[in-house]
């Protein structure tokens, strides 16, 4: 890993005037990049910066607990789609845009990885494509982000075989490759409708994760009953091998369309196994139950996927806009339910995900939102531009933007 | 109507430099708030005010298809909602809580039919409450906002029975006096679930209509199989009065849930007696589907719905959002996709509405909006802050803000 960074001092920060999710008004005080204390009336120390916070609502840094930053046009010129509609059609026109276009993983995802930390997000999971074309060299790209932004940006990469495991012959050796390389956990995708050998596709997968000790977090698209089977087959090898708390199903359609009791059962399942789930809220396809996940202590966390890519136009690196759509996809109107889809980009999130130190209490890192709204409902639906950005104890944004030291 | 409104003289304006949606570059001259010419290269006459469009991508101005403006705490303290999931529900909370809340539907509609002029909305139909506890109050208060805008706004008003027209007597008088006042199109309400008599209840709605030589756009939520029985009763009534284009289907969830043959056989009646439908694209709610629809010649346009109000803390008065929400609803990805979803919020609500003189061609009103963006997709999914918005041929908005003479 190269080391471009500056590293750069944190002093003792006192932000003054905040109100907490439940209103009260509180100062927070930061030393060291982690929170020292959070109470009505801190003392002012001399040496201390000052930071008036004006009546602002307090959140904790956000969470993206599934991204593709390497993927991603952000800033650049938009990108017109005419790509198909199979999930095929997308890989192999993604494949073909990429040798053509000059596609450059390490700008592309610093890029979108500064714009996510200037609307607050300050921990983030991406999945980097692995393939037989593309070999390490966005995997190099996005290690290089991490560390440009590394005081700032807690950052997990998971390395994604985009084009499948199985078809492409070498596709497991990059793949072990680059869990050696600096990636966090392990990805996979449809063992079942890409792969086309389920058994054969996972058993590779959770060999690669056991030999090198890392999570996995797999993209399962396949809907009802075939991605009911690969999920079965996926919770046997958690179980087997002992990784229980160390797996990510992202997506899991199939949970919102099984017959309840079939659905419950896995749910119950992936309880016991503490499998967590990852969801985009996508509109326009089914989604696992999100109350019904919190009954049967299912971990259910958001995301955006990819963010103005070939795949996608949609997205955005504003979790708060990522929570108002989670809340609408589940028809959420009251405030304590709203409050539901914030965890979902938030504690929940980072959770599920290993981001430690997590949180507004003293001891977190002292990773900060502020903006100006009423209430955490107000928040979400109103999405006002970051009063403040405080990251590992840094100022990364003010009023939207970015300080000069940052860009 | 009083009258209030400054009338203001709108000098001619010449807005060079813009592109189309085809990406063409052109220039626009503006004169008695019209069209008067569009294309390359336009002659800079003495006197004409000019405008540097500086590349901007040149959109018309929106069109609200369906909201309430009448019942949105818009720019208020946050509302917190604490309501239950049932329709009546939220129809007894909202009423108690008018009664105790001292809103003001004058006020609150200015406030949000400001907040659309903004971002863009030129032409907006909103429906407004009319009950035996309101009386009219609602509709007098969105009349003076129609008049304090008159000069840039198109608005429409429909007499919106919100607590049911039978359960209530007096209603269907109340009604009548608001067609009488004002009010240009006559509004319902789940003739079946919520009057409970779907005959009664739309012989009454169609009389009043009918006596007042006015259209009708009716609120229909009812699900599946009821939606689709009190769709045919209303579709009979359409054909028997000759209402043909003089009907619209606000929601129509039911559209989304038939059996295929079902559901296609009422979009056919629904295409022959062109009765249009409007679609918020709630994404936890089945929708009438919109490919479908494009094919059957049904017109399928868009709308918000209630702004931040006692029913949903969602809803913006920025179009564009609404678009991309339209868009996630329906799956869609191409460029040439996410256009069908901006024409649901311009030229096919229009259409719809019966707004005349719209679009970006000569004779048209001048309503116009201009946004920094690469193309149609990327301004749908981006929402930049309006660069310039003008109405009627003035201007109403610059870089997101209203000019000091409209506040
Ligand atoms: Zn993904
Ligand atoms: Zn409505």
């Amino acid at each position: 890993m190269t080391t471009t960074a500056q590293h750069r001092p944190t002093s003792a920060l006192l932000i003054t005037d905040v109100r907490l999710r439940d209103g009260s008004q509180v100062d927070v005080s930061i030393a060291d990049g982690r929170i020292a204390a959070i109470g009505a009336g801190l003392p002012r120390e001399p040496g201390v910066t000052l930071e008036d916070g004006a009546g602002a609502l307090l959140l904790p840094g956000f969470v993206e607990g599934h991204t593709h930053l390497d993927k991603t046009n952000w800033g650049m010129r938009w990108y017109r789609n005419e790509v198909g509609p199979k999930l095929t059609d997308r890989i192999e026109n993604e494949r073909r845009w990429r040798a053509g276009s000059g596609h450059d993983a390490g700008a592309q995802s610093l890029a979108l990885a500064r714009a996510f930390l200037q609307a607050g997000t300050t921990r983030l999971r991406t999945h980097v494509d692995i393939d037989t074309d593309a070999g390490l060299r966005h995997l190099e790209g996005v290690l290089a982000t991490r560390d440009t932004l590394r005081d700032v940006l807690d950052m997990q990469i998971v390395a994604f075989p985009q084009s499948g495991l199985l078809g492409r012959a070498g596709t497991d050796a990059l793949l072990d490759c680059a869990l050696s390389a600096g990636a966090d956990v392990l990805g996979a995708l449809d063992p079942a409708l890409i792969d086309g050998d389920p058994v054969a596709s996972l058993d590779v997968t959770f060999g690669l994760a056991e030999r090198h000790h890392k999570p996995i977090d797999i993209h399962l698209h396949e809907p009802g009953e075939i991605g009911a089977f690969t999920l079965g087959l996926l919770l046997d090898r958690v179980a087997a091998l002992g990784m229980q708390g160390q797996v990510v199903v992202s997506h899991a359609f199939c949970l919102g369309a099984l017959p309840e009791r079939e659905r419950d059962a896995l749910l119950e399942r992936l309880a016991d196994l503490r499998v967590a789930l990852l969801t985009t809220a996508p509109s326009s396809t089914l989604v696992p139950p999100l109350k019904t996940c919190l009954e049967k202590g299912v971990t259910l966390f958001g995301g955006n996927d990819g963010i103005r890519d070939t795949w996608t136009p949609y997205g955005s690196p504003d979790m708060l806009e990522r929570a108002m759509l989670i809340a609408m996809r589940y028809g959420l109107r009251r405030d304590d339910d709203l409050a539901l889809a914030f965890d979902c980009v938030s504690s929940t999130a980072a959770r599920a995900c290993g981001f430690t130190d997590y949180g507004l209490h003293a001891g977190a890192r002292a990773d900060l939102v502020l903006v100006d709204a009423d209430t955490l409902a107000h928040a979400l639906v109103a999405r006002p531009p970051r009063k403040l950005v405080v990251a590992n104890g840094q100022t990364v944004a003010r009023h939207g933007a970015a300080p000069e030291s940052l860009n």
